[in-house]
């Protein structure tokens, strides 16, 4: 280079890839999700964004509105599957889960996926994103069945993922509940 | 289930899955960038968000301001090291390159990879997002011996990466330019 000494004199180069299909970027591969904090209540959930279109041949995700908040997840089923109506929504832990049988539950944050556009309490052995009255509006998970008998007919979506953050020992990799 | 008959009715399991270590949603693997159109000249540029942080342990992309174009890399060394400058022009086709030597310059779509922390022309072997006084006002990539020549001081930002998009044959992965 001949733009001088020292660390701005050095000659740079600039790198031109082909993206891999397959590769991250890729839009089949992928899926970029908005996501409220749980803390931001019913309001974060109906003000994420809905449809989250993909551009191009780079997988350029275009919003239908502004957002803060994403997270990348790989190609999951459930969230392939999710149309405008997929949100995130970030616990802090999983007591917010109306299942309760370990002792991670206490320990590790979780993101639930729901599908803002299945909001209708229609399935008992499902389970939907809902605002606890007795706990002052702050977001949960309830059994379809649960909200039946309190005559809840319906929720802020149906969840459709659970996940946990990553962890070096690979058991219990996966798991449904039912 | 006891939801009752048909597409409804039909018993529905949450999956539970735990994200894998180097796996896309891991903050470590993937970079996720604001994106603007190149017609949306120095203002998208200039306007895109600047810091976008990584929250918490599933690499929670949060941004200073809202926005609704993104994309996501793997993560490539270039794009790693952006700091906030980190922003993506999607071109339409390759011509705004002061390189042309071959054919696929007319026909493939790129993306721009720039660093809007380094606008200052500074290395002659440098490439720089500008925009082009001749062509009003749009966005191109220039040398830096060339903008010295023209006595521009400063640019848009530094180039740092360019993307083609992804094809099935893997010759020409990867290039590097100087």
């Amino acid at each position: 280079g001949k733009g001088g000494e020292g660390e701005i004199g050095i000659a740079v180069k600039v790198p031109l890839v082909r993206m891999k299909i397959g590769e991250v970027g890729e839009a089949t591969s992928v899926v970029v999700l908005p996501v409220c904090k749980a803390e931001e209540g019913v309001k974060g959930v109906e003000e994420a964004p809905g449809e989250c279109k993909t551009e191009g041949e780079f997988g350029v995700v275009v919003a239908e509105k502004a957002w803060r908040r994403w997270v990348v997840f790989p190609g999951w089923d459930p969230v392939m599957g999710l149309g405008p109506g997929g949100v995130v929504v970030a616990f802090a832990d999983a007591r917010v889960l109306p299942w309760k049988v370990n002792r991670w539950y206490k320990e590790e944050a979780i993101l639930v996926v729901a599908d803002r556009s299945k909001k209708d309490v229609v399935v008992d052995d499902g389970f939907y994103l809902v605002s606890s009255k007795e706990n002052g509006g702050d977001l949960k998970v309830e059994r379809g069945s649960v909200l039946k008998k309190l005559g809840v007919k319906d929720g802020l979506g149906t969840v459709v993922l659970v996940v946990r953050p990553p962890r070096e020992d690979t058991e219990e990799m996966e798991k449904t509940l039912s």
